[in-house]
């Protein structure tokens, strides 16, 4: 248990919940969670469902899943991303941390090492350590966009290898990967045998670029980590999915068994409805109209406000991680400072990095664009009283 | 991983749905659920909110859960079992099953020793075994109503006990510990330094005498686990909660932070209402009334049909564990038996003791009242063919 702290966006939370308890308006760039809430023709279905005097809607599902929803998610993958995934090799989770801590609990082994891109995303560290395996950092610059260098993977890649995390579209970076590196990465794998931990949560908000589907380039080393937290928009629900060889996915199924004993059965056939409706596709393309106009805006705001940042344009995901070493020193301080002072949240960078310990990332979903533009002009005046505040000598 | 196998009721349920499919209608005495939904009144509420453009209902909540719920709890919890437990002593969890794994994971290091009832319910020893912990048994006997004789607990507790299960109203037996018991186990408890586990699944579905709440007797020794899969029927919801010492409960907190980042949101929202709701005692009674009308007509079916099974009358819970001793050899192999030649499923009194193996547990609430009577005559038919078959020489 010595691994495990507390979430450091959960501190973060704290410190906003005590400030609203204050009544204090803070504006929230901090959010890892979608501002539009499902499609309300799917929302007015599942109110009918529940006048219903039965226990279909209540009662335990299988573990792996309703079959209904396994097969609308393997219907759903050949349709987005042309992929031959039987129902039979997807397993449906409480979230996509469950399926972070059910995969990792079935593949690791104390001393197995895991290669971690430097910068991503922060929920995997603490379920590594748990179960005793050790990380490795591959970092990456945003002088190249965060691309993932190939031969910079292959020197850090050992006899002890035993997973490789690769995030697209990227947390905190919004980066995604191309179809080439996607390939070599597979080779790499193949040839060392390891596998390839691909974290698709971001996987249908895309704004320039397509979604590289990992799995086609090797379908035996490939477990692949999905959540309906981003699309549909149920993060509170708790519901993803992982797809992979079958023989992972009976073992993580036993895993998340023990864990939670089925996924929560309202979301999976709220989702099984969705994806299979009329309005699905209609969906993901007005989120990432709304989305894109957001990103645009705070794009525009960011080197407006804050000329000499740092940041590369997000193509997917709903971040921009934003680079302040010309203004700051300490992104985890100003954090706190900026949220106390400006009353704008945003989340350190060293959470995502090593090396990035002067950014934080923005969200730009949450808020409306008002706000949006309005928090960015606050996180500029925090970062230049910040600089001339004095604190930086303090701290 | 090697301890993680396939749950035993779900080996029951694959056959069943096996049989389903071949359109055999299988009468189902077999479920650990209920059979009545919640309040239509709770459900209206829900329905409303599903229409609200906002992402209130769909949004990560904390981690502890959120504290309207919390809240919620503490005050039925003071009304129904006069306990002061702080909103801050609760955690809510996906579930009793993430309670269970979450609360071991937390307390449990490699050669603990968990005393274990035999019978009692048989979700806890995978998990023990998973997290390296040693399962000694304590054998209760139908003789005197599986009453636990903590003289003989006395002589199981040694240096290394760091927990004893206690399951109050039990699955698989509907017994429920006294008074006189529960304190005298507390007294152990603080004696010796160990945590008492107690499972309090199904508290609120008494047909004799009171439930006991353990935490009264040892607070500092307690960790108890709840669901509300059984009250307000919600299972596959999965919501559950556990109260007990600050320290244990923020450690279990951080546990559910990485298994699944947060208690289903919808569940959460729903029980807050339910709990705080006038029909929330009414729902109660009503169920109550409604179990108990079938546990009489089981009880009374099993002594017509089977007039040499042996049982106890079941305080509380949803099950009956009766012992087919002068019937059959071995409670696995009939129970599959009686699926595939006599269409009616129940589970092996196997799975949840070493001693009871030609026992079956008959749950009484998830059939119609002329189901469940003739469920039990087709139970009884099978007995004695199965006795008759030949089978028992061949296996």
């Amino acid at each position: 248990m010595g691994a495990l702290r507390e979430s450091p966006t959960r501190r973060i939370d704290a410190i906003r919940e005590r400030l609203k308890r204050e009544n204090r308006d803070i504006i929230v760039l901090s959010a890892g969670q979608p501002s539009i809430p499902p499609p309300p023709e799917i929302r007015a279905m599942m109110a009918e469902e529940l006048a219903k005097e039965s226990m279909d809607l209540y009662a335990y599902t299988p573990s792996q899943g309703i079959i209904e929803l396994r097969e609308a998610v393997a219907e759903d993958l050949k349709r987005l991303g042309s992929l031959d995934v039987k129902p039979d090799d997807i397993v449906i989770t409480a979230g996509g941390q469950e399926a972070m801590f059910a995969t990792l609990m079935t593949i690791l082994n104390p001393g197995d090492e895991v290669i971690l891109m430097d910068p991503t995303y922060f929920g995997y560290k603490p379920i590594i350590e748990y179960f005793g395996g050790k990380i490795k950092r591959l970092r990456l610059s945003m002088d190249d966009g965060f691309r993932i260098n190939v031969e910079s993977l292959k020197e850090l890649v050992s006899d002890k290898t035993k997973a490789v995390i690769v995030v697209t579209p990227d947390n905190p970076t919004g980066s995604i990967i191309d179809e080439e590196t996607a390939k070599a990465i597979a080779d790499l794998a193949k040839d060392k045998d390891f596998w390839i931990i691909s974290d698709e949560a971001y996987r249908t908000l895309i704004y320039e670029g397509n979604h590289v589907y990992m799995y086609k380039y090797a379908p035996d080393n490939v477990i692949s980590l999905n959540t309906f937290s981003k699309d549909p928009g149920i993060p509170g629900w708790r519901l993803g999915f992982i797809y992979g060889p079958r023989e992972v996915i009976s073992k993580v199924k036993l895993a998340g068994e023990e864990m939670t004993y089925c996924p929560p059965s309202f979301a999976q056939r709220f989702v099984a409805v969705y994806l299979r409706s009329q309005v699905r596709l209609k969906h993901i393309r007005y989120v990432v109209e709304q989305y894109r106009a957001k990103r645009d805006v705070a794009v525009n705001a960011i080197k407006a406000s804050l000329p000499e940042a740092r940041f590369t344009v997000p193509k997917g995901s709903m971040f921009i991680f934003v680079d302040l070493a010309n203004y700051i020193d300490d992104g985890e301080k100003f954090a706190e400072y900026a949220m106390e002072k400006y009353s704008v949240a945003v989340v350190p960078g060293s959470y995502f990095s090593e090396q990035y310990r002067a950014a934080v990332r923005v969200s730009f979903v949450w808020e409306s664009t008002n706000r949006l533009v309005e928090g960015i002009k606050r996180l500029a005046e925090a970062a230049k009283a910040y600089r001339g505040s004095g604190l930086v000598n303090v701290l």
